[in-house]
């Protein structure tokens, strides 16, 4: 996400959530940028027809919608929010793992990586929220 | 969902989850019309430029991947099956809440029982699966 | 979409588009009903692995974005709204061309029955705007 | 998109659609990064509660498939390529047009911006197919 996005936003009390103290402005934009990275590596690979594409096309989406729901955080609860990131990190924890299986495959190998990096931004979140509560 | 192509896909062994008995059709098929029906109604209420807004676009986002990832059962396991249906139920919750509180807003009201709805379908389907389990 | 949500939002005035007489109640719903449709119809066939899943998988998406901007016609102009139309077509007949090719598989002949269905009603649409402008 | 996966899929031919000779694979990922952006933008100016909000909600849906179609290009035919280009356009113009009309609001005038970046990019790609058809 664009820096001057990010700095309207912040100006703009946009990332508060109810009940919570404002989140690491790059903390968010990591995990942001980590969850669209996946959705577009899950997206390719989905493609390619092997046995992992279902885990893929579910894992695009959660993605998506976690990162959605991180430029809205007017519309969830820290209590949401970690449920949303348990269900993201489960759903990339799976499409990794059958990615994996597939270890001479270039697509697959870079998927399960997205995978890998989502779950980790996903996993920073949780902990500093759960820090902070 | 059209009752043809359940039957295509039950034929076709589309439903079963890795590592879990099938489902029961018409169970799913509830979730799933649940879920169709909460991402319309949140989709219009978010239009209304209430507070709630942001929680109904959040929770048409959430419903939609809910869906789809019942239509792709192959591409989960129980486990993220359960972790999906928890971020569900726990963002229709907080929709809920939100719209709840604008009693005298048609639209609102609707969109309240829409997410109630859904949630009761995703709850019922999270029994079964720990019954099955 | 419920009956009762259609109500709602015809009293609110929510469906009438900018520069645009309010349309058809029924055929709208026709067409957002035969959208959802086609976006789990393809879905379904887009996980069989087979050569039209890239297909299916974009006219899922299509189908979604064409049912959400038909609930929030405030969003649209007419000219806007027959762009989308065109594109929703036009991704349908491709989707549709696909799964025919594969005429002994059951789930693709749903999925082709489905894209008709969406193209129909996109063309119904599409030709009631014309004769309203 | 990360470099590496532009790379994979190039090299797998992923990239390829039905009757075109293969895309320019910077200008792919420019349009794609462009829609990225543009849907974000739009996420953050939707949760305003301004009139442009339905606009921006969606502008967001439809760049988001539209950036997915061109990671699915075997899905796409030149002609249906050619046609989400122009919805795609058609509604970052209407989006754009509503946001500029607040031009003493930071968050509608950074999405004008990414609303106006998009439909460049979208342009530049449908005329590189003109050029090559």
């Amino acid at each position: 996400m664009d820096t001057m996005m990010m700095d309207a936003m912040k100006s703009g009390d946009m990332m508060s959530m109810r009940g919570m103290p404002a989140m690491d402005m790059a903390m968010m934009q990591r995990c942001m940028d980590a969850c669209a990275a996946c959705e577009q590596a899950c997206t390719v690979c989905a493609m390619q027809g092997m046995d992992c594409a279902p885990a893929c096309m579910n894992c695009a989406d959660m993605c998506n919608t976690m990162m959605r729901s991180m430029l809205r955080m007017q519309g969830m609860t820290p209590a949401v929010m970690m449920s949303m990131l348990d269900a993201c990190m489960a759903m990339c924890q799976m499409c990794m793992d059958m990615c994996m299986a597939h270890s001479n495959d270039d697509v697959c190998m870079m998927c399960a990586q997205a995978c890998k990096a989502c779950m980790d931004a996903c996993m920073e979140m949780k902990t500093a929220m759960m820090a902070a509560a």
